[in-house]
């Protein structure tokens, strides 16, 4: 097991986009109650299965175990709850750290968020000008809940 | 991704239990909506992580993953849905097929049921004498059934 903390903020303007390159994401859910999120992701030719427990303030226990690639296209496409998660996501290293940027496309498009992710909650970090609100503990952000309910419909 | 096709009765008497020995079974889900269901099973010092899709007829796609026997105990303890299955299976031979009974406990308990695992739907095979009526298609009788509504309470 691994224990995930990570804090997500709104994005401000564009000014990101330029400081990372990014990859395609395609990701559904076999369970995406917040209780025991079962995440199919396949990103370029490599696939993974994430089992994450419910959220404890920005931590979240997380398992993750790579799957073969037509194993996730099989579940993609047949089995994962609808609508699936397409995003971009762009790696963007600031004062040290990484920011990982997710762009949202189909039902999420116009959605843009960015994450850092912590060694432990209270662990400082500069912010890059181009953030904005934090949303870590708004469920709506969840990309779990994004599925149930797409930015389209906000 | 495997294909299971699996016919499963309920089982009269118990001229069966004589006939294998049975090892524990302790099993939990992670999603038990029909459409994907994700199980983690612990069997002695072995663990798997299984997701099936729906069943057509006795005929249901199948993926399997070996998983850390500390990552199983987790998912049992801490995430699955409650209650979890615990059963003990049978293996038992019988003219050149294997039936699995499954004796259930806990929440199940006085539950028994014996499945066998076909190569076609069509296939012929012999019926012990203890092999009573069929339930393939009950969906009463499907594992992730049994945590929402046990045999108790039947």
């Amino acid at each position: 097991m691994g224990v995930e903390i990570e804090r997500k903020f709104l994005v401000c303007g564009d000014g990101w986009k330029a400081l990372g390159q990014g990859v395609q994401l395609r990701q559904g859910y076999l369970s995406s109650v917040p209780e025991r999120t079962v995440r199919v992701r396949i990103e370029g030719e490599s696939a993974m299965l994430t089992i994450k427990g419910i959220s404890s303030g920005a931590t979240r226990s997380e398992w993750e175990y790579p799957i073969p690639l037509a194993d996730a296209e099989a579940f993609l496409n047949t089995l994962c709850e609808r609508p699936l998660i397409e995003k971009k996501r762009y790696r963007i290293p600031f004062e040290g750290m990484v920011w990982e940027v997710d762009e949202f496309f189909g039902e999420n498009a116009g959605l843009v968020v960015a994450e850092i992710e912590l060694a432990a909650e209270d662990q400082p970090f500069s912010r890059p000008d181009w953030i904005g609100e934090e949303v870590t503990h708004d469920r709506h952000y969840f990309n779990s809940s994004l599925i149930r309910n797409p930015y389209s419909t906000w």
